[in-house]
């Protein structure tokens, strides 16, 4: 998978949307209440409700890993799920990985080779030789996390150095990285007048953009910002789509939502000429 | 297991030292070769080899979880052996975890509750609410990555803001939170000058310190520049004592390194009046 692909499927489906896939037992429909593979039976029927609407999965690691081998165990079955019956997704670790260059190597096996993701999130404050193993991979993504959605981003990546925030010196350094046209970049939905910053410094990478929705950032004003030639943006949608419903209906509810969010998105690519 | 109990471990054993359990099967002894539980087998006598000389284990998540299920089975088995076998012991998941509140309380169930570390390495790129689930846990430690010891640390870590370096800011940006007595900060043995400014800025935290041995980092200058009247510094190594021989005396040769390690931080605890 790369970007021409993706966005080929971007045009064909209209859409730019991800959908994250943040598990949370308490809020799952109350009809799978005893069905003792519903972690995966959840995720497989809200795959299969909303792949029509969307380009991407993201799935959550730690909604997993709290689940110790339990989740492990479900996280292989629903990623083979993916790349079995929807090999055109765009699939992404978010996993916020990064460690000195041997160890990230472990952790660049463990989300490309042995789970087979197309992408994954890694942390740049370790360095150069903590990303590097990941974008050894060809024709994999690493998504750098550049501006966050949450309150806490202000504390570390809004610092001032010089004329620069510490999030646009640490994006412009990852373009001096060898392979730096695999990267693409996290920048929350919550920062529109970064993200015209942000979509000057690179023009051409792809964002993975969270935070519309339950954390408060406006689709059209992302879309106005920081769409490119070939789109370029990722929107990221979790808790609104999958937890739409608790009802026997939820799965329905959530393609719904999808495709409300969808239609949104088409609207928006005709309008800036990209479809 | 809190910093009293960890001194008085220091105490009884004469020893700062931490065991890093990084897994990797080409490195391993020839008689394990066939063992289909080589794994929890040698990293087994490995811990029974040292635990007389160590006061902790610190357990590199991505050389397991590069094996996926069959990964996170044996990390469940080691840290159940350890748990068991030597509570006694302070225990590190060294996983450079954090990502927003709402994810990192994942992180935190999957390392405090499922698999009872005593402490979690987690990176401070996304601030307050990404770490605070990690602080909110009653004796457990979260070690804050502050200056790592590989090459890129220099990228990011030690840019100046102001008269600052990053990694300085953050540390005192750190000790602003609640619960900042179970911080404790990785600060690598191959920057012994920052290590004097580091223990000026958090004169009663522990540190944890890698980069000894296969680094380059000197455990001399690291003891001179960073104990403090509780002693406040675990010392890492990793290869240079679990990958001491191939041969089938591997745990006698792998005990020997950590005795030897041991010999010489009982004569700097003394000579610093420790013990």
């Amino acid at each position: 998978m790369n970007t021409k692909v993706l966005f080929n499927e971007i045009k064909k489906k209209q859409s730019f949307l991800c959908v994250g896939l943040d598990i949370n037992q308490d809020l799952f429909p109350d009809k799978l209440r005893d069905d003792p593979n519903k972690i995966f039976n959840f995720c497989k029927s809200i795959i299969d409700a909303t792949a029509e609407y969307c380009v991407a999965y993201k799935i959550n690691i730690a909604f997993f890993e709290a689940y110790g081998v339990k989740g492990w165990n479900y996280l292989e079955k629903i990623t083979d799920y993916l790349n079995n019956y929807y090999p055109e997704m765009f699939t992404i670790a978010d996993a916020k990985r990064a460690d000195i260059g041997n160890t990230s190597k472990r952790y660049a096996k463990a989300f490309f080779d042995h789970l087979n993701f197309n992408s994954i999130t890694v942390v740049p404050y370790m360095g150069v030789d903590s990303v590097e193993p990941f974008l050894n991979y060809k024709e994999r993504y690493t998504i750098l996390l550049a501006l966050t959605s949450n309150r806490g981003a202000a504390d570390f990546q809004l610092l001032s150095l010089g004329d620069k925030k510490l999030y646009e010196h640490i994006i412009e350094k990852s373009l001096t990285w060898k392979n730096s046209d695999q990267l693409m970049f996290v920048v929350g939905a919550t920062r529109p007048d970064a993200l015209i910053k942000i979509r000057k410094l690179i023009p051409e990478n792809f964002l993975l953009v969270p935070g519309i929705g339950a954390q408060g950032g406006n689709l059209e004003d992302v879309a106005n910002n920081g769409l490119n030639h070939q789109c370029g943006i990722l929107v990221n949608s979790s808790r609104a789509i999958i937890y739409a419903s608790k009802e026997n209906n939820y799965e329905e509810k959530a393609g719904l939502e999808a495709k409300q969010i969808q239609q949104k998105m088409k609207d928006l690519l005709f309008k800036h000429n990209i479809i």
